[in-house]
């Protein structure tokens, strides 16, 4: 597939088919590509966590903030859950900062996630102490970012942008628009 | 290409075939990657300033910061240097933050500039009032990346780790070294 293709099927997903499970060798790849993306100074920081069982997604879900702009809408439900996710942690023992390093492996992984036809959402709004007790995260890694993943079963839209508002929506069909600045707002000429 | 093969053929180049010259389609190419990646609460903040001709290319060279690690390298020499650059800006007047949004376009970008051929390096490490003196750069945007592009003449080879070391170095045949962590040490099991 060209790489065009992959990042325009590269949507941010938030409603899945939950009974389907990601084998964990999958996640292992995905981690791979992470592992052999940029990293700032090489220093290569950062760590991170599979998730693919029922019972750690399960414990998992409470600790995300879904959505903001769906303001009738916490979350899916059971039944349209993910159903894996990696948390992308910073090794403050390796280095106190991680400049855009989660940035870079997060969209390695999400286009690996893709690719393999499965789905996800990255999320930087987390309730990380929350997380942190649940799986009693040591206190010298940083929540950096979580990527929840699944079966996709909603329809993503890509709308050229309209007055300027940002924010995505659901029409009447369930189906997810997500407003694009267009590509000549993007290029300053200096 | 498969994903993984294009991302472990994106290196990060630092010696290029300066005579080479970059299509401005294929910069414009690259920001169409960018818009279509995942950006915080889609606010898409990102501006970018596509550089090819040979004039800017000089302009721009000095505010870069090249190869910490290389302490004998003060960058590439002439004829060795980037044909194209990216500069990633930030608008203050669309958002205060800019999150992990320019990782996540640089990695989309420069997966692209490999898919066609070329190749290039992010750079965080920038003579920042350098480079807005020189190209008169509004303060109302924020410079992140400087993506440096071309037709790489280098060869990269990844290692394994050794004792922890993650300098990348340069062997006597110019063959640049680039250590990295074994996938075992990146997955964290809690």
């Amino acid at each position: 597939m060209k790489l065009k293709e992959l990042i325009a099927r590269t949507r941010s997903y938030r409603r899945f088919n939950e009974s389907h499970r990601i084998d964990y060798k999958i996640l292992e790849g995905l981690i791979d590509l992470a592992r052999l993306s940029p990293s700032g100074a090489n220093r290569q920081p950062l760590k991170f966590v599979l998730f693919n069982s029922k019972r750690d997604c399960e414990r998992l879900f409470p600790s995300l903030v879904w959505a903001a702009y769906l303001k009738d809408w916490d979350g899916p439900e059971a039944g349209e859950r993910p159903s894996g996710y990696i948390i992308i942690l910073g090794d403050k023992t390796i280095s106190e900062g991680f400049g855009v390093d989660h940035g870079i492996a997060a969209q390695s992984i999400m286009l690996g996630v893709n690719e393999a036809g499965l789905g996800g959402c990255m999320f930087a709004s987390i309730r990380r102490e929350q997380l942190r007790n649940e799986f009693s995260i040591p206190e010298k890694y940083e929540i950096l970012l979580v990527l929840a993943l699944g079966k996709p079963i909603e329809n993503v839209i890509i709308d050229e942008i309209n007055d300027g508002d940002v924010r995505y929506w659901r029409d009447k069909n369930s189906n997810h628009h997500v407003p694009k600045r267009p590509l000549n707002e993007l290029i300053v000429k200096l």
